[in-house]
Order: structure tokens, then sequence, then C-alpha cells
């Protein structure tokens, strides 16, 4: 049989069991071993996407797991193997498809928002959206391999380079992971956070880690950058604040990166923009790419998610999961759907 | 004698004579032959930035003419010789300067507002600044190889490329240099302008004119680039409506390039930014390659320059060239220095 947790709207989840969706030509089954829960999902569950997620539905798409059945006509897949899969699937034929950028595809289908995702025990994707997991690779880990491959998009996009200074805005789980992934480029990092249990969390990835309400941030960059400003800023809060710094703190030719979802338009400051020639950089999840070397910085362990991880629960207990990540504490928490025996 | 043209405040010029200034160590002695007026020029002339120009000043930076007299240590040039002036000194130890970026030297010297400029018939500046012309290229042609630098600067910077679409927001001056350079890459180019005889120009000029008042400019875009958007956007209005409009036309990846000065900031919408991953670019002036650049695309007729000047003065006449100019009509007006015999 195939448990799995079902969004029915507000807040509420319903665990059930049905029968598992056997492989189509071109698809594979997985047996879920892990699936962590995001930012989006939050929103999700708290109702602020029930205009685009048809209810009841399984969510979730930070996941690791095995194949256990592979359909017609799939290749270089066995039974057995570990897997996590980049839940994005393409129309193919639109603009962005034709241009080679598949992953902003104007049909994209998010699979686990706008499809059914990966909080259940047993899965039925795509084979094309699978990505291999090397085999001493912990589950547990693989499952943050996903919002690894945001960092890795996001810090690939922005051409840091060793020997720059890079700030990060906002460490949450994808601020702390891009600030890791920085940090293998050789650049020096600087991490903004008001909370000090994120604070102390991006100090003990060892992150300089800076109280934006505390230290005067243009004077401190000034100052580790020999008056040049930072090369690349990701602002990750989303907040009006948030952009007015970023451009407040970068060099000659720097490189805002827009990573977090600011809802409303901001002002922006483009006669800065145009002074030092910034950039501004628009990212968006990922490509294959990103997801392969993220499997790589994951298994290698340059990025440690294993200190991300702050619980793990059973399947059935997904909608406390929901609501302890909510009200605050956890930085990653994962769900265990069974698969990791 | 050394005739020039003294901005003295409010609109007001005088036109007095002196010795000319010998050229120092490192220095050459031009005869000018014209002098471009620009949109800066204007500014000044209205006062907007006195408290930076220090009176009376000779401003002045789109010129072209002849060495009269090199002072000690010139090599590479010979009197006599055509040339124009890259008018940016930089100050070779800030942090751009050492990064490579001396065009946006920390404390740069924009000459002709920041140190005497080229409205008189002998001017006298650093001899790294010049830039050698090619005998058969008209010398007042020449004089608008400093915003056709502007114009290959900032198509450099958007990496537009053949085959791909370019909007221009604004065909003034600049717009139409821009439209004109982008237009060499292979790329189709469309103009939007409100203004109907600058619409008549840019039409003139072989580029595709469209009024955003009456035309829905993004159902034109959507048709004429099948549904994908406009690869590049170049901002040159400085509008608050030219900033929406920009990131509304553009394809995934598509780049908005910041060429106008905006005096407020603008509101952006970052989430169209991070939705299609588009980047916004800073750009200006032009670095040594752009000026080269420029230089062969004049010379070459490929930028049309001799479609933009409306009218040559002589510089007696400098108060009433700077008054048309202000009262609209002109496109391009050159002060005639006495330098092309
Ligand atoms: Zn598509
Ligand atoms: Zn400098």
């Amino acid at each position: 049989m195939n448990r799995s947790a079902y969004y029915v709207g507000d807040q509420t989840f319903v665990v059930k069991e049905a029968d598992p969706v056997p492989p189509g030509p071109g698809q594979v089954r997985i047996e879920v071993a892990y699936t962590g829960i995001c930012g989006t999902d939050l929103h999700i569950a708290h109702g602020a996407m029930d205009q685009r997620v048809q209810r009841p539905a399984v969510i979730g798409h930070e996941m690791s797991g095995r194949i256990a059945e592979l359909g017609a006509g799939v290749e270089g897949h066995r039974v057995g193997d570990p897997v996590t899969v980049m839940p994005l699937d393409w129309c193919g034929d639109c603009p962005a498809c034709r241009a080679g950028h598949t992953h902003i595809c104007h049909r994209l289908n998010f699979v686990g928002i706008d499809s059914p995702g990966a909080m259940q025990q047993s899965w039925t994707v795509p084979a094309r959206i699978l990505v291999p997991l090397p085999e001493g690779l912990s589950l547990a880990h693989a499952a943050l391999v996903e919002p690894t491959a945001v960092a890795v998009h996001d810090v690939r996009r922005s051409r840091l380079a060793a020997g720059e200074h890079a700030v990060v805005i906002g460490a949450g789980p994808v601020g702390l992971l891009i600030g890791t992934v920085a940090r293998t480029t050789g650049a020096q990092v600087t991490v903004l956070e008001l909370d000090p249990r994120r604070r102390q969390l991006a100090a003990d990835l060892g992150l300089s880690a800076v109280d934006p309400a505390t230290v005067d941030v243009a004077g401190y960059v000034h100052e580790v950058t020999g008056g040049a400003g930072a090369e690349v800023v990701y602002e990750v809060s989303g907040s009006a604040a948030g952009v007015r710094t970023a451009t407040d703190l970068l060099a000659v030719r720097g490189r805002l990166v827009v990573v977090a979802i600011h809802p409303a338009p901001r002002e922006v400051d483009l006669h800065r923009i145009f002074w030092r020639e910034l950039e501004v950089i628009g990212v968006r999840v990922y490509e294959r790419a990103d997801y392969v070397e993220a499997v790589r910085l994951v298994h290698g362990g340059q990025v440690p998610v294993d200190r991300l991880i702050s619980r793990i629960v059973p399947l059935t207990e997904v909608a406390q999961a929901f609501e302890a990540l909510a009200t605050g504490g956890d930085v990653k928490v994962l769900i265990d759907c069974g698969g990791d025996a």
C-alpha cells in the first residue's frame, strides 16, 4: 500500500492509504525515504496558494528515495538505485524551452505543487526528472540536495569568484546554504541576520554572522573590503530594507542576486545601479547542472547539510511538523516516508 | 589667441580670448574643430550642476580636432594628427581603478565637467586620454564619437546578439545611437518614442518606431517575437513608466539596461525579475575599447551620425545654441571652434 499525506486546506492534512500508482511508459515509481518541508510548502499549508494547488493534494518536492519499479522504455536506471528528483517538468515547446531555459518554461509543471509530490511512501514520476545519487550518500542528507541546488544556481548566476566578498541578507535555510556554497568558491562570506538563533547557526557553520540591527553594516563591509564594497549580495530576506542595503553595499560592477520572492514592486536605487555599473540578477530554481553539483557538494561534505536538519518526523505526524516549523525554532524538518530501510 | 566660451551661471555664457595653455609634460594642446552639446551640458547651463561645476567654466566633452603642440615626453602622436578625447581621467589607485574599471574611478575627473572642456579653440589635455582618428573621417562627424561610444558601451554590456530583439525606450540622441549601434549586431530593433518628430527621425534611420501612447506595446513585442518577448530593453527615458514597460517586455533571461539617469529610486517589479530570471544592468560612460569601436562605426557609416547633426553654430553663438536646443526641435548641435580649416 501507499501511505500519503494529503493537504486538504487551512493547515489540515489527512493521511490515507491507497494502491501505489504503477509507472507508465517513461516513468518510474520511487519508494520515498525522506521529504523536506520548505517555505513554499508552508505557504501552501497556510492556504496562500489554494488557487494554484488542487486539493486534496500530496505536496513536497525536496526528497530522496530508491527506485522501486520501472515503466516501459526507461533506460539507464535500475530498481534499488538511490535517486532524488529535480521537480520541474517542462513543455519543450514554449519560447523559454526553445531557448534552452526549460527550468523557466512558460508552462512549467512544478512537481509537488502543480502535480502530486513526495509526502508519500510511493511516488511515480517521469524518469527524465530523476537525478542519480551516489551509494555512500545518506538519504536523509540527500533530501537537502534540492535546496542546495537552489544555492548552487544562485551562486553560479552571480559569477562569484575566489577572493571576492559576498554578503547574504537573511540566514534561513536558503541563505545558510547560499553562504556555505558561496564559501566553496573561495570567496569571503558575511551573513546578515536579525534573529539570534539563526545568526548563531551561521556562526556555527563558520560564516561571519552580523546583526544588522546593532552593527553599521556599510561601515563593516567597507572595512573588510578595503573600501571597495561587496562584489556580490544575495537578497534572501524579501524585504524592502534588504533591497536598499544590497545596493548600498555593492562594489563597482557588483551583482545583486534577487533570491527572495518580493510580493510587491520595490523601490530600487537605479542611480546607484548606473553610477557603479551594478547588475541585478534574477534567479529561479535550478538547472540540471546545478543539481549534479549539489549532489557532489552534499556528498563531499563541503555543504554540511546535517547541521541544518533539526528534526525527522514520521509521515503520520506531518501536520504537527508543519505546525512546529511555523512557530519557529526549527531550520529544516524532514518527513520520514519509510523508504530508508 | 585662444577663444573660449565660459559658462558663468544661469544660462549665461561669456566668450573671451586668452593665451593658449601650453602643454605640460605628458600633455598635448589640441586645436578644437567641433564640440557637441549634450544633455549634461544643458543641465549645467541651466544651473542644475552648479554645486559641482566651478565657474567660470569652459564645458564640453564631445569633440574633434587636431594636435597643435606636444608636451615633453609625449610619444605616439604628431602635430596635425586628427584626434578626439575620451573625457575621463582616473586616479589609478582606488578600488575601482585597481579592479580595472578606471571609467568608474571613485575619484573620476570627467573632463569638461570637473575640469576645463572643449568649447574653446585651443584645449590642453593629458595625452593618455587621446583617441586617434582616421584621416578620411569628417571632423564634424567625429564630434559624435563620444555619444556613439556611450551607445557601443551600452550595447556591449547588454550582450545583444544577432537574431535577438531589442527595444529602445526613448529616441533622443542617445536612444537613436543605441538603436543604430544595436542594429549593427544583427538584432531587430524597435524604438518607443512619444514625440512625433523624434519618432520620424528614428523611422528615417530605418528603425521600427512605435508610439507607446497609441500602440499596445506589449502586444506588439509579443507578436514580433513570437510570444517570447524582447531579449534586451534599453531604458533611455528616465521615467518610472519606462522602467515598468521594460520589465513587462522582457523575455526569459532578458536584460534591462539602465541608460538614463533616474534621479529618484524607482519601483521595480522584482517578482518578474525572479520569475523570468531577468537581469538589470547599469551602464556608465565607456571604456577605451568602446571608443575605438565607435570610431570604426562612425567612419564606416554603420552609424549615420550625419543624420543627427541638426545645426553647426560658431563659438560666438554658443548661448543661442543652448537656448535653441532647450526649446526643442534640434537633435544634435555642434559648435564650430575653428580648427577644421
Ligand atoms: Zn516550455
Ligand atoms: Zn580611481
